[in-house]
């Protein structure tokens, strides 16, 4: 289903839930659109539709629906669900998507999950959780179909054909020793095309290393991405196999990977939900708003020291917000492409000092180009030479001060444990201000006075 | 390979460049590594030593290393060659990766390269020339395994097992008609575990609609994305089978796509290499500074509407940065929601409304919040009740302007196809800087007059 006949679906839906004719409704949820299509128009539509959508969705198509929305989203819809209610729901999922939803859940109802689960399903899960989400074992999942190495490809066929069906994004079996070690992978395109007479050992191929449980979800992405798997083995410490990860789930943590420093700098989560109520998006943007009224009133006390001098030259404050803005654009260019450098792993300790001392320079080189500009602007608007020497100045030290802090703060924070681009824009746009107008109001007073 | 291990690794390459100890260099790049990780090795490192690095590459291996480059990477290496020796390391590559080089080359070299091209391998890459790069066409590879619908289950497996070996990341068979018309797809693990005596017909999938070889490269995502696909069926208009697009594609189109607005944001292009040479960083970032000057300059011009005024009472200019900067923020914030909303696909005409009166309260609420308290400050530090009133009336005002451009203005530049993402934050911070400053000086004007 192309996207642009889903959009015309959406809008067909919303005339339809203007004019209450649910019966058509409940057809197309849970007939015409799949579980990820119906999970896409619960997420876009607010907070009361939602609700109406939710309810108008069969049970039995509940569970793939709600793994497939948003954290925040899931989280809303569980909170109005208890323990028996979200088990009937989800028993039918993969395993880590079961154990994504349940770590929505508020933890007493965990608990009581966890409780009332049948006991082969509850250790599988429990093993899931017992890895926290964004690692390997978080994003693992149990449904393996394994082999042992010594038999001939003839009876691994005729093993596989026992089976009803082999489970979805299976493009390998893994070949396990009687113990459950994991020794190697058997694509099925390989198996297609072998010997029937000869043994698995023969044909397995050993040079992909299994996935450790305790990996970081984003290494595992970038193994994913550099060896184009489509799933990968996930072992234990004593190299026992617990489960694989598929490349559908790897897609989930690129996009959220890739998401996370937009949303960051713009301090929101990347599990925003577009269409959060009122109350709870006021609550969320006060924190952010509070933390950068902080940053201006510091500008504002760094400009209320220069009080008498802009009592003598009005012209500065008409001028002053060039010098802080100039140095605050340059200084997020640099930030935002360090920033994505290192999700990339691009940038790192050894390659660092090339790139502060390029940025340095293209900070400098550009400072002088636009400095020399604004200087001839404010010459001719304000009939005053010193005005422009003093603000050419303050914007070529205020760009480098800016590519300083754009490649030092990301690297700095990044060292201590902070997210750079959660804190990064905040901090350089502190320090962009505070060197801007501290430098254009100083200069002007030793000029002026 | 763990990413750490990697790591490691690459110290140990600039310790080894450093010294000159190249012998062992060429050994690691050649032999240790996948052609992914060297392109990696290659991005991370400053220009001098990408030269050094390319230059110890193995022929072989040139091409599969050169296709996992970025686009700017690839330009600058493939500027230093001619038509033959593109040719010669780009001709085992798959046909989607050879058409994704050529793209980058001048159009000579490129015209030059098409004519000493064998005729066959010409007509391959031509036809995926013939679509643009962000399409379905320019995504696919030709390396499709077909098979006819009347054959049997028995008859398909002796088919296919007189391969030498089939494609990687081939996951079905594609059933087409005599007239290579596409009917259906065969997963191979339906295959796997089916009658030998049914024929395909029985068996093969035909829910999933084909994708279109025009269809843009970001649908095509989403259909991955919601259907799980691991490969899927390209057809030209008369629903004839042209190839196939894998996920390991894909996934690069996803990591683009979400990179793009966070680049963007900065005046950044996604493609943009991290450790490009300081005269063409200069270049590019020079453009968007000059843009942003202008936006600076604007908000001067306003600022400079009430220069009486704040020749009168100076505490004007200490604190008008304050109110520009909160509506800036609140704005920004709506801005990156929305965008990212949109890129998401959740934003669109039918629910633009509800948001926008949901980002306007929120706006409203948080603005009274924080003007209360920007009031109080304001009204202690400068002993002046009247400028409390000002600056917590022209806070609010701001905030619900920022909120409303930061709606209104992605869904508009969206409907007359400017990118939301390049042009957004630079028009948004005009009208929260222009609203800011003429609300906050104009009614100190009126209430100071």
């Amino acid at each position: 289903m192309s996207t642009s006949a889903q959009r015309t679906q959406f809008e067909k839906l919303a005339d339809a839930l203007d004019s209450g004719e649910f019966q058509q409704i409940r057809f197309v949820l849970n007939h015409s659109l799949r579980p990820a299509e119906v999970a896409r128009l619960i997420e876009k539509s607010p907070p009361k539709e939602r609700q109406i959508l939710w309810n108008l969705i069969n049970t039995d198509l509940e569970g793939e629906v709600l793994q497939d929305l948003g954290d925040d989203v899931q989280a809303e819809i569980l909170s109005r669900m208890d323990a028996t209610e979200v088990l009937a729901i989800t028993e039918s999922l993969d395993t880590d998507d079961m154990a994504d939803v349940i770590q929505q859940l508020p933890n007493t109802v965990m608990k009581e999950l966890l409780r009332i689960m049948d006991k082969q399903n509850r250790k599988r899960v429990e093993q899931v959780l017992s890895y926290p989400e964004d690692t390997a074992g978080g994003l693992m999942n149990t449904d393996t179909v394994t082999i042992r190495p010594d038999i001939s490809v003839e009876t691994a066929l005729r093993y596989i054909r026992r089976h009803k069906e082999i489970p979805e994004m299976t493009d390998s079996l893994i070949v396990v020793s009687r113990k459950d070690s994991y020794i190697g992978i058997l694509p099925l395109t390989k198996l297609l095309v072998s010997d029937p007479n000869i043994t698995v050992r023969e044909i397995m191929v050993t040079e992909i290393e299994p996935i450790s449980a305790t990996m970081p979800d984003n290494e595992v992405a970038v193994l994913f991405e550099q060896h184009d798997l489509v799933s990968a083995p996930v072992i234990d410490d004593d190299g026992r196999l617990l489960g694989r990860i598929t490349i559908d789930d790897v897609v989930d943590v690129i996009r959220e990977d890739a998401d996370h420093s937009l949303m960051s700098m713009a301090g929101l989560d990347e599990d925003e939900d577009t269409f959060a109520p009122v109350m709870k998006t006021t609550r969320r943007r006060a924190l952010w708003l509070g933390i950068n009224l902080i940053t201006a009133f510091v500008a504002s006390a760094v400009i209320g020291l220069f009080e008498e001098t802009i009592d003598k030259v009005v012209a500065l404050a008409v001028l002053m917000p060039i010098v802080a803005s100039m140095g605050g654009i340059a200084g997020s260019q640099t930030l935002t492409l360090v920033i994505r450098g290192q999700a990339l792993g691009h940038v790192e300790k050894s390659n660092a000092s090339w790139l502060l001392s390029r940025e340095m320079i293209v900070g400098a080189m550009n400072g002088l180009l636009w400095a020399l500009v604004v200087a001839a602007v404010a010459i001719v608007w304000f009939q005053d030479t010193t005005i422009g020497i003093i603000i050419a100045l303050s914007i070529v030290i205020n760009l480098i001060a800016g590519a300083m802090a754009g490649t030092l703060l990301p690297l700095g924070l990044k060292a201590v444990g902070i997210d750079p681009a959660l804190a990064g824009s905040v901090l350089l746009t502190t320090i962009t201000d505070v060197v801007g107008f501290f430098t254009f109001l100083g200069l002007a007073t030793m000029f002026y006075s």
